[in-house]
């Protein structure tokens, strides 16, 4: 039998983030001032991001050095399995070659890690004590705790009221290592409060999480604020992940035809397609699948437009594919693909026709997710079950035309915290949602003016 | 800042697992037919174990070949980390070097897939249609259902009632590995049946399952039964990790003074410690402690002494320490630390003084806990924060000695499925359990005799 798992050394872990921004065939389209329309400055940023984040978000160099400290602690994790499927490819009776790069074995147990310790280390660096952020079911909020408890820095987490009561879990993680973790909306901030005056049984929104955290943040001196995908440094940090998975797709004397993974905000398969844009540009035949819920159909279904990347309308301009700022998505289990907008280096690359996008079903992700945990043996987490979906699409396309099609994926984490959902699904409870069209047209109407500048 | 993380190339995973049995100094007593006396031989066992597994309970060879099969299955996970534990040290303020092998990685998130999937394997290979078995929290049934998958058996689960009911989490995990699990007692078995008409409403026991798992294998031409832990085979298909553990220490050009995990039937840390016993007999000098809840001190406080493996006293007479097969410990979170005997190997190891043993509770266990996943960021399973707990103390006697020892600690799986356990920690719910003296008093007054032969 060939080999099944691709390691790296210690040495061979990467040492630099790549950024992709100088590489880019066009520029890209300026981030804007929502009240001037004049592209936004350093300066503009700088009450709730440390300075390197900001430098780091507009550099026009091509390798960013990862910091020594850093990578101490990335070692405990990185470098991150590559596999090859061998046996769901012979469940498939495929001739594909199917490899996945795997973000499980980290201590939160996705790939969220990589840039929540970055971005603590950079605030510690210029004097932050304290980090402010939202989480919807929990993910980054507790990668984010991961993160400054390493450093040492507060990390004060708003996490939707809805997710808070229903999943303890991550909750309990953020405690664990020594995180504030608050239902939002919460009493803690006026964005909250008057909330709470108003409705207060509502199970909350991320776009109302994304007020406190902001809010918190510019009151306080001693406070920044950090998110977890979307902004160009988050995807920079997140190029450990493709850097790695290269090398080691070298190792196994394969380059891929297919890079298939899942995006909400962006950041686990920003981070693993990135490092294979430069070969594509010079003429590399390779094909990239961003894959969406059918109910959140951002590259799919969504214009390429300027929005604001929170539902109340307080961050600047960004041009990217969206479903409107105020959209609320349908209640997927994909908790992490809930989001209404999408990264602007993703969306630049699908408006350059660099990358393609597909949607699937949550049903169909799941019936997918299972033939994967019955093979692979890993449970998938619900986000990366969609991008499985069209992993085996693809694999038994080559099936009937006999192509020997080389596949990676993209699996971002284990879904040992999301069981409740591969239950709703072997009970056969799990539904699908219809296409929220009237939703999205609705919200779509709301798109806001951009400014002359 | 020194390596964190040792690894070995996919070429040095062990291609042998160790047997303890031929090198020990004394031969372990026989293990006994409960009606007759004698020592088992092989027929006895046939119904209920394949034959491959039953001569490698009694083996005579030192190196036991892993089948190729196993070796691919293993591949997924295996080389687990060996990690120095900097941050920790640094924390203590320690001179003690820290390091620990980490299970966590798997699929199932623990040790307990190095011998699930070798047992599925033997049953397979001798014509086994399927396996039965019991799971008190889960763990071990979620193993074997992985197992069992790889190589198309089906697998039948009999789960404590209460765990079934309030931790549903392994049971999905086991479903979605297409393994049945009912809770225990169920109405599939006679034993179950009797017990559901005395007490339709018995939140079930280890022992009731036990039952139930033999009742079905023994009852079904193709179905064979399967243990998690205390067998020797289950111990030798450990020892693949004490085995990885002296490769990676060696590239660490380290030798551990102290070895110190846990041990409920003792497989994890059986499994880590055997490679080491033969340097040890050798005149190596290095302590090796398990650790137990003080609420179940099956090592500090039972004698040793020959007891049955089971509550309802089916199994053969094993001598070992225990606490009377009719003990049932007080619900510790540490769910696989919660039974009454103990490996015959472990127990034959500790009567001829290699190695010692500490009970711990839980409250403090869980305190070492928060102050491990705080510096290394991993957050442990209940079962290894015993072990973490004696490991600080050796560090903190290392300070004030000043002695510069190595320590090696056993972490067999992550806490992601146990967080509630860490929630009843931080909110200052959790409490410890008095020694339980009266109720092992009681218990070991129900010893079963053993007949002359």
């Amino acid at each position: 039998m060939e080999t099944t798992k691709f390691t790296l050394t210690e040495q061979e872990i990467p040492t630099s983030w790549y950024n992709i921004l100088p590489d880019l065939p066009e520029p890209m389209p300026p981030v804007l001032h929502p009240a001037t329309g004049k592209p936004v400055v350093p300066d503009d940023l700088a009450p709730i991001f440390p300075m390197e984040l900001i430098m780091q978000e507009m550099s026009p160099e091509q390798y960013i050095e990862i910091p020594e400290e850093i990578q101490n602690i990335y070692r405990l994790w990185r470098p991150t399995p590559l596999f090859r499927a061998h046996r769901l490819e012979k469940a498939l009776d495929t001739p594909a070659k199917i490899f996945y790069k795997y973000e499980g074995v980290s201590p939160m147990g996705s790939h969220k890690g990589n840039t929540a310790v970055a971005q603590a280390y950079y605030n510690k660096q210029e004097g932050t004590k304290r980090i402010a952020t939202e989480t919807g079911a929990g993910q980054w909020g507790s990668a984010l705790s991961f993160g400054c408890n390493c450093f040492g820095l507060e990390c004060k987490v708003y996490m939707v009221r809805i997710s808070y009561d229903q999943k303890p879990y991550r909750r309990i993680a953020m405690e664990t290592w020594g995180a504030t973790c608050v239902p939002s909306p919460s009493k803690d901030t006026e964005a909250g409060r008057a909330i709470l005056a108003q409705d207060p049984d509502t199970s909350g929104s991320l776009g109302i999480a994304i007020s406190e955290a902001v809010e918190d943040a510019a009151k306080r001196e001693d406070t920044k604020y950090s998110l977890g995908s979307v902004l160009n440094h988050v995807l920079l940090h997140q190029t450990v992940e493709g850097l790695e998975a290269k090398k080691q797709l070298e190792k196994a004397d394969a380059y891929p035809d297919v890079i298939i993974g899942c995006v909400g905000g962006g950041s686990n398969f920003g981070g693993v397609l990135i490092p294979f844009i430069p070969d594509k540009l010079a003429g590399r035949k390779v094909r990239i699948i961003c894959t969406e819920p059918e109910s959140c159909p951002t590259m799919t279904r969504g214009p390429y437009a300027y929005d604001h990347g929170d539902v109340a309308g307080l961050t600047p301009l960004i041009k990217m594919y969206t479903l409107g700022h105020t959209f609320v998505p349908p209640p997927v289990h994909a908790g992490g693909l809930r989001y209404h907008g999408m990264s602007p280096i993703i969306s630049h690359l699908h408006h350059l026709g660099l990358i393609e996008a597909a949607a699937v079903h949550q049903v169909a992700a799941f019936k997918s997710a299972i033939t994967f945990a019955r093979t692979e043996g890993i449970i998938p987490a619900p986000e990366p079950a969609h991008a499985i979906k069209i992993v085996i699409d693809e694999a038994l396309a080559c099936k009937e035309s006999g192509e020997q099609k080389t596949i990676l994926l993209a699996l971002s984490g284990h879904g040992h915290f999301d069981l409740a959902a591969y239950d709703a699904y072997l009970s056969g409870k799990l539904i699908d949602y219809a296409y929220p069209g009237d939703k999205i047209e609705e919200a779509l109407s709301h798109l806001p003016t951009v400014p002359v500048a």
